[in-house]
């Protein structure tokens, strides 16, 4: 498959830290329920799930927030769930709930029967997408993909959804370390043979979300998450079609462990906004690329106040490469869409500024 | 009121950093809903508020898991949320969803009507509890008053209840900071009555619990949480009938910012299970003692590896004076109570061992 050259490559050398004419910027969630345009195709769609696993509509989110807003990136619209949903658990969306679980693994014996599926086969939606995400993106700007991390994806199907006590998955990691390493390690090969297929079908950069590494305490954050997340890291394909391919990793509630983090030789951080980014760049010195972190929540305030909160991060970095701007988690399904424009141009504008 | 001399000081001598023969122990939510003892008084008592407003239930309900776990101190049943109920925004719960006010503080105006409560009338029924308690345990161990942080009753208050994404009360915090002041200012306000009234009635020791601490920045933290505390710990009755008062700070999520929280002269640090106790010993030198802080969830493990885990954590902190085990957080309502068993009586045995 050949694509179009790429027009806008500040993302991918920001990740790589070399230097480039302004800061680039994208937001976890671009597409999605705070755009009225996403809003209708999703009725459209039908369930998420739908609107995930039919590529015409899911490229056509994905390009969406790029004819609003100066991003320098695309994400593919997708969901983290995907691996465990093509192990066969049932992956379904109850209104309000979130994803949930048909068929949860809850022992040993529900771990030994998953299979590490084939992407070529049950997440063939996915790399199609990929593909025409990145014929129609024709070059404007790179395409990412992602995964959720292995121990991300563990909470989900051993809990059966979303989880306010992790009661079942940390039942097991205490109680059978050695089963939940087996589930981990399967997940990982999983999550290894998702991303690769990613990039062979156009995904230029990958990022593998840890939603729920916080929630571990921090000997269990290195055996049990980041542990996986770097057994990735070292099988990805880090080049393809002569060009490097960069991995971010991003823990929600992570901050704590950047060091080890940034020794996984991973390319890049993504950083939640509890950690002020001057810091966490002190602590990782120059192994890393990090991304982040304004707090969500500054987008329901107003445009000067958006504008001081993105300049304070922007010049807490400096001028130095190896920033992708980016807000700490994805943007809220009520914020004004016109306030996402302000970050996106405020970047642009002061991260020129800061490097004249 | 003249109280029972208190027998077991081994709490309060830790969180002043003297020498204790083992460590001490207790647990948050250490009176709750894995106790079936407790569930039978709950079910009698209609709801949860008439539970901690009926002085004679809520006394009863404080003393049961002494009768079961050789605990070393006692802490109040109440709510954390009784002050913004005190000023009048109509607390009930509602089955599943938590804590909800009918009157949330949405704007400047709202936070200009709020006064300050007077503990001696609106919360009288908590100081009336306090001082039975304290009667009823007979100098058995020492009983724990406490109350939310200016900044997580802010949350409750604004939001109206629980919140994921806290849209109202950043909004406040990020666009209108002068009035989220005023809000913070009043709660400092009301909890500080509000300890020295309990420490009044008979309170031994205060903890102050900033559940959502955690979700703010760095900087937002010490400005609209911190800052707060601090004001409470300076104006808090540290003396009172010839005792020292220790004051213990709890920010869940807060494992980041542990050197500021030393620095406001509170007595000791709760810990939530994020950050190795000896890493956070390291950081804050002599400063305070330190409580915590084993994963709840390890309490769904067998024996042996609870055992292990208890170990390892007063082994990481050491011989040294100033630790309160705890877990940390409250303990989940689905534990069995013999693993708790388990815990207290492991703190006690390998806490007096290493003190050999």
């Amino acid at each position: 498959m050949k694509f179009a050259p790429l027009q806008n490559d500040r993302m991918i050398k920001a990740l790589l830290r070399l230097p480039t004419d302004t800061t680039p910027v994208w937001i976890m969630r671009q597409a999605g329920r705070y755009l009225p345009e996403y809003r209708e195709i999703r009725k459209k769609a039908g369930g998420f799930l739908d609107l995930c696993k039919n590529k015409e509509l899911a490229c056509e989110v994905t390009l969406q927030p790029l004819r609003r807003f100066d991003l320098d990136a695309a994400i593919l619209f997708s969901d983290i769930l995907t691996i465990p949903d093509a192990m066969g658990l049932g992956l379904y969306f109850s209104e309000g709930d979130g994803p949930k679980f048909e068929r949860p693994v809850r022992c040993e014996r529900d771990v030994d029967q998953l299979g590490v599926p084939d992407p070529s086969e049950t997440l063939r939606y996915v790399t199609d997408a990929v593909t025409l995400i990145r014929q129609e993106l024709n070059g404007k700007v790179p395409l990412i993909g992602f995964s959720g991390s292995p121990w991300t994806l563990a909470t989900y199907t051993v809990e059966g959804g979303s989880s306010k006590d992790y009661r079942y998955v940390k039942g097991m990691l205490y109680e059978n370390p050695a089963a939940m390493h087996r589930l981990l390690d399967k997940l990982a090969q999983s999550v290894v043979l998702y991303l690769n297929a990613q990039i062979e079908a156009g995904a230029q950069a990958v990022m593998i979300f840890d939603t729920w590494g916080g929630v571990l305490s921090p000997e269990a954050y290195l055996e049990f998450s980041l542990k996986y997340m770097q057994q990735i890291v070292s099988q990805l394909k880090r080049n393809h079609d002569g060009q490097r391919i960069p991995v971010t990793l991003f823990t929600k509630g992570g901050a704590q462990w950047i060091e080890a983090t940034a020794d996984t030789g991973c390319d890049a951080i993504g950083l939640d906004w509890t950690i002020n980014i001057n810091e966490a760049r002190q602590r990782v010195g120059n192994k890393v690329a990090l991304q982040g972190n304004l707090d969500p929540c500054t987008l329901y305030a107003l445009p000067d106040t958006i504008r001081t909160a993105v300049k304070k991060i922007l010049a807490d970095f400096g001028s130095g490469p190896g920033h992708v701007f980016n807000l700490g988690h994805g943007i809220h399904p009520s914020i004004n869409p016109d306030h996402l424009k302000v970050v996106v141009d405020t970047v642009h504008e002061y991260g020129y500024k800061i490097r004249q």
